[in-house]
């Protein structure tokens, strides 16, 4: 039982939760609540924290006598939180108890579910990306920076079919606590790569007979127009700036979401997930109403 | 010159910023920042406070000399920012300095571009909403609880061309600074309506001819099929727990968004927009690709 904050294990994970650069080196980040827990690869945990409160909850919790469809559901989880638990303790992954005001210390939520799990970096590679083939769907993120936003891109992009997501550099960390948990475990299954040059990296998508769309507000052709039945990109930009000239110019089309009333501009994760749904649309079948 | 914040006036602003319960009895909200000032109705603000820095910050700004784009668009708030200062003055609106310290104690958000701005409650009619006639675009939400996401519906909304929300009582406060912030002053423009029972609100739409949409994850029409271009008004539910059963049961179509991979719901926020640009998408004539 851990029951202080001096515990080494512990500052690890303050540090993991409060630090791109340290997340960098360990190549290790951290997930908090029950979904994200069970959401997790058992292959990629490493080391797992409950707090006293819901071991508790854990060795009590009685799974037949579920009254209505909520409870039923929390007790299914439960039930499977206690499964994958026992499962990783035969595999000699640490699973520690702590205290559960210092556990609540060390959360990033205000209400923790009372789990930590400490989760080893994907490694995806060019091939993870280019495995969806005709069928490809990519965004390239140009300095995306709200961890609310790139969450919910890759969220709601896997249920559209995304392939694959490229950010550049001066993209919010994906590791980051508030992406990770926006994601709602899409974060283990839509894969992604930073890149240095990501300019460079659509000239590759392009190579590959990708069609790229840059998504900007001056653009004459509304995105509803275009055709994405074949492999497509879409570039888009920073929530204040928007995409630079460069990543613009590299673009094979230039498309515009038409926008009524004084609107100047959409949220980033509006506009990602309106052109995904439009592709998910189109790949349907549904040309036609 | 405001320089502490014992200061009333800055009492009744801190009171605003934190409770809903102050905003109604007073019916007057708050709004941070530059671009929610300049949107903001002048027959609607009551008090401006500007912080010091600000103040010199007009003072000095030189109009002529903008060098790049960004600096050309600050420069050109910050003359419309002077023009209407001048204009509430002589309307005789307070507009008060307040120490720059104390002034970022007041805000909430972490970097206040250094302008508060006291708004009274917009008084939106039934008529208000119903102005739309054929081309009516509503959405009924229920006890949706996020800031964020209610402030993105209204942003995104408005550029979907819709024409009014109806919100129950469960829902968040809209005068919440952080949902104000997120429309991005579309909360001056798009209609709303809290309702003690927003049943009988879906009742009286259908009554006046509106077809009545739940989105609901058991559905089995996909959205892309459905016909939107007589008046349509679609009910979203909370971000946990989606529609209850009630408000299921009133519609006239049951409605999903269809989902690949892994993804068990999407974001209220990306689901609202996604039906809302559907409807606008066939509005714009284009039924077909």
């Amino acid at each position: 039982m851990i029951t202080s904050m001096s515990n080494k294990n512990l500052k690890m994970i303050t540090g993991l939760l409060a630090k791109a650069k340290e997340r960098k080196s360990r190549q290790l980040f951290v997930t908090e609540g029950i979904k994200m827990f069970l959401e997790a690869p058992q292959d990629r945990i490493r080391q797992v924290y409950i707090s006293e409160e819901l071991e508790r909850e854990l060795a009590s919790a009685n799974f037949g006598d579920a009254q209505d469809k909520e409870h039923a559901l929390s007790s299914l989880d439960m039930h499977k939180t206690k499964e994958k638990l026992s499962e990783l303790r035969a595999e000699g992954v640490t699973v520690e108890t702590v205290v559960s005001e210092v556990f609540k210390k060390v959360c990033d939520t205000v209400t923790p579910q009372g789990i930590l799990c400490v989760v080893t970096f994907a490694d995806h590679k060019e091939e993870d990306l280019r495995a969806a083939g005709e069928k490809g769907l990519y965004l390239v993120l140009e300095d995306v920076q709200d961890p609310g936003n790139l969450g919910t891109i890759i969220r709601a992009g896997e249920g559209a079919g995304l392939s694959g997501v490229i950010l550049s550099k001066g993209c919010v960390d994906i590791y980051n606590p508030k992406v990770v948990r926006a994601t709602m475990g899409s974060i283990y299954r839509v894969p992604f790569l930073y890149k240095e040059d990501i300019g460079l990296a659509v000239d590759e998508l392009k190579k590959a007979g990708v069609s790229v769309f840059a998504a900007e507000l001056q653009a004459k052709d509304s995105y509803d127009r275009a055709d994405y039945l074949g492999p497509v990109a879409f570039l888009l930009g920073n929530e204040g700036k928007g995409l630079s000239k460069g990543m613009i110019e590299r673009a094979d089309h230039k498309i515009i979401i038409p926008m009524l009333g004084q609107v100047e501009s959409l949220n980033v994760a509006v506009a990602a997930n309106l052109l995904l749904y439009e592709v998910a649309r189109q790949r349907r079948g549904n040309k036609n109403l």
